[in-house]
């Protein structure tokens, strides 16, 4: 098994169109697949690597199974195997996340990333279970391991990750856990037991520079949804081993960042705030038609709006 | 709206047959309806006020949303309007909990139990959103909020309960919070504000009497599928305030709760040990044919089911 | 060893006269000895049954080694032998702690109160060995241990603390941790082994009828400096096993515990609020001069303090 | 006030003797002040470019204020001003602080690096005020805030050291948080305001090259008492700017790190095991003659110490 997620692997998000009649609270928004085809196009024309379909940032845990499908259907059929789709299958445990994996088989999905299980605290035989089975059920597809304390509120202990790449139950591991120390001593452990094929992707999107340092092989940058161009640029700088540059880089993307702060902290959580900002960013850059996040996310207001809309125009995106 | 769950409301564990090749790690293991029934049924016969399905002990977050409405169906096939039956719904945002709600709306209950949203961390004002939506899907039915940091991650304000309470929204709460002031403010908010017809059920089984001294209506004890003749004889005592004897009865029906406490932490999670005990003990008395577990939960071995019939013994547990 | 601190054992506050200049930041408050021993009379007189100096609720922890033995000075001296005093040897790690004993058993107390370790994280073993030493140190006094996760970060373990029990080590509990089952675990796993002269005192003000129910031997009221009177009362309603009457005293007293919520969260922590508010209190009631606390606690401002005397004023608090 | 304290500034570990009768539980370890200077010696002639007495893993907090006093008194006299010294004055809150420093100001210290105060949970304004307290009663010297979430058990929010750092209140921060973003987010808050003269040191050990290339000055690192010289020649590559070189050397010493894992959790906490693989491997080193800690500290067992001096052995040590 060759290394197939590496570089930039952006995590497509889930654009809405507004519910019917919002008023209406057993109205829902419904997926906008134009628009996600559109902005997956301009993903794989800004020069990503592979597409990741229904991360976190995707609002995965706020669709329907059936949605879910269709969002990869969607993705796949956007990427005509220009660029690998990977998609996750995140769910509370086992059973539910078995179902999850054959419709993404179905879809056509490349690759699979999965969380441990969360809601109920798991031991780590539990969560090693857990991705053995998922592993079995899918055999043919890379699987990586989500790291996502943040959400399941236990970190994958290196050793587990090791025991898992070494049996080949894992191809990989998505981190988005934020800890210096845990990444570099997760490429060091994959070193010294030359596990040469196992993938390591960092979720830190302000720090892509020192992770690739440090020994990654791809980000998964939820920022790149509204700024591909400046993340695949960073890629490249990186492999070239230009630190001094990629660093300049990522500091200048960074600014790019503060659109995910902007909401209000008494009127809504971060969700809706670091979601809600990327989606104005493309609604201001023409790329979404509408900024709706699935409920119970909370709206941005005009004012928010008009200072995403500014810090963007500040950053310069540049188009593909 | 009057109260309708009050009293001794037990949350219905549900059986498993084994996987019919459980080395096959695809192969999972089904539920065993005929012995949910027969569950039901002793605990409406033990005298219990009204039964909750899908509740976390029930491993509700490990069923797919098919096996989820099958167990419904069985609880209020069993129940017969003889009590009423509440169910949980259970899961990560709101338009997959409206999902839920449908269909146990057409399963037939007759009151729903809701978390606030999880695995994305949420701000009040996302929380009460949410159970507007789930209450605008399902109005004619009483619901309920679920407090359960240890999984949701996130408490439940007194002042959100009340906000929602006053407008209609929630008929109650189901507290498994566990802290001692916390039940008693929400009581005291209730009573201040005169809002009579919210229900305050407990999930802290080993704490009841203490409960209802502070004011609540009714427990939900997972301990109670193992023994609910002396959980209603507990209620009986405290409905006529004899807090000592209540008191004492609640001492002895804590030693029997040792069995959720027998299996090894360096093999297994809380709910492995904890709901393979319940079940284990339920297999002791003949009640269930065997203490399958959904995947990923770990097996309790034979010394611990040993040592866990021995202190189901020792209990002399009365069935109905 | 028979019980020496039972019933009501208020944790004495320190009051402050204000620093000379306060505009000068290295300008101090300095301890009110005339003003402690009025409220140590003033508890006494309202007939408790011992006093606790230097808890959490006495700014223990803001307190120099200097300033910590006067305070015990000036309780033991007011005391008289009339009541027990316990101090607390709160402080991070053993030889520091082992300084502390040194002093109070110098200024006459009767009995000590501490902690686990706390900045460094630290394992049972460890705060085995704490307490060891800590009673090897003065092994003539009773020790209880502190129970109180949400300032040291780690809970005593049940198992902890009945071996420190039966090896003689520690006398009894101070539980501040909040949480139904620990108290009554503890009292449960207490009269299993025939421990009967280990005294568990509860730390939550505001079920202290719940605590007794589960079989505590006394409480440690922060909010019984404000109200002693009430809580002596409450204690002797319990004694009497008259819970109905003591839940509804309980209420009672819990709508005066508001005065510990009125600071604004915007402008100060919990400590601020809750300190302040009680300090307040003591001012509207006369009995301390001013409501100054250690730095670098926050000031409650006029209309916070006019909403805390009100509050008082509808308690109708009776002075001894 | 230009930067002072920048490159290697490495926490010197507290050396003991072990107690007279360590039976007796009353007899403690004492201070082995040779030992300590010969550290500080061998520190000074590996090219470490200052010191921090008094840090967490000098076991600070285990010390009584005489025995923090001679620490400081030790190092400032080995040090002769070749090299500056920085000294914690690390404690529960303002007042005790406000002590601490005056002794380290008459002890002739260069620097003062201060924790939020703990124990109990602090407002942002309040840990202001204590930060503001400190530097008036130490104007003259550079102060440095120490972020150290794991201990205080609450992060120093970015915006609160902006505006302390434009205050001309601190000087600089100690960032023990060990999260990747959080150290990229203060330099670029600190370069976007233009305060030029805040210094950042991480005291994350095995990120350094990482940290570096965020823009940090300086590393505290705790394990470069056991090999100063690679950490003085890591800071090298890295002021040369040749990261790749860095990244490898990092890889190397972090190899040795693993001396810091060996003891068994199950008999002691990590700061048992941590600072006793540190001192082990001082004492394989010759540098201290015993690897005592104070209480509660666990020892080490022969397996153990084995271990370490075999991996200090595979690390090949160069002495100064």
């Amino acid at each position: 098994m060759s290394k197939t997620f590496t570089g930039v692997v952006p995590p497509v998000l889930t654009p809405f169109t507004a519910a019917d009649h919002p008023e209406d609270l057993t109205s829902l928004p419904t997926i906008d697949h134009a628009a996600l085809r559109t902005q997956a196009r301009r993903l794989i024309d800004a020069g990503v690597h592979a597409l990741f379909a229904l991360g976190s940032s995707a609002e995965a845990v706020f669709l329907t199974r059936e949605q879910r499908r269709e969002v990869i259907e969607s993705v796949v059929a956007e990427a005509k195997g220009e660029v690998p789709v990977i998609a996750g299958v995140i769910d509370t445990a086992t059973p539910r996340v078995l179902q999850l994996v054959g419709d993404a088989v179905e879809a056509g999905v490349d690759g699979l990333v999965a969380t441990a299980p969360f809601y109920v605290r798991t031991h780590p035989k539990e969560i090693t279970e857990h991705f053995r089975r998922i592993h079995a059920a899918a055999p043919e597809l890379p699987l990586f391991a989500y790291n996502i304390p943040v959400s399941v509120h236990v970190p994958l202990a290196v050793d587990t990750l090791m025991e898992l790449a070494a049996d080949g139950v894992i191809a990989g591991i998505k981190d988005s856990g934020g800890v210096d120390g845990y990444t570099r001593a997760v490429v060091e452990a994959r070193n010294e037991r030359g596990l040469d094929d196992f993938t390591v992707l960092t979720g830190s999107e302000m720090t892509v520079d020192l992770a690739y340092l440090a020994g990654v092989d791809g980000v998964v940058p939820g920022l790149g949804n509204v700024d591909p161009v400046s993340y695949v640029e960073l890629h490249n700088l990186l492999v070239q081993r230009d630190f001094e540059a990629a660093a300049k880089l990522q500091t200048k993307i960074n600014k790019l960042f503060r659109i995910a702060t902007i909401g209000d902290p008494a009127r809504m959580g971060g969700s809706s705030a670091g979601l809600g900002g990327f989606k104005a960013a493309l609604v201001h850059l023409g790329v979404f038609p509408a900024g709706v996040m699935a409920p119970p996310h909370q709206p941005l207001n005009d004012q928010e709006l008009a200072l995403i809309a500014q810090i963007v125009d500040e950053a310069q995106v540049r188009e593909p």
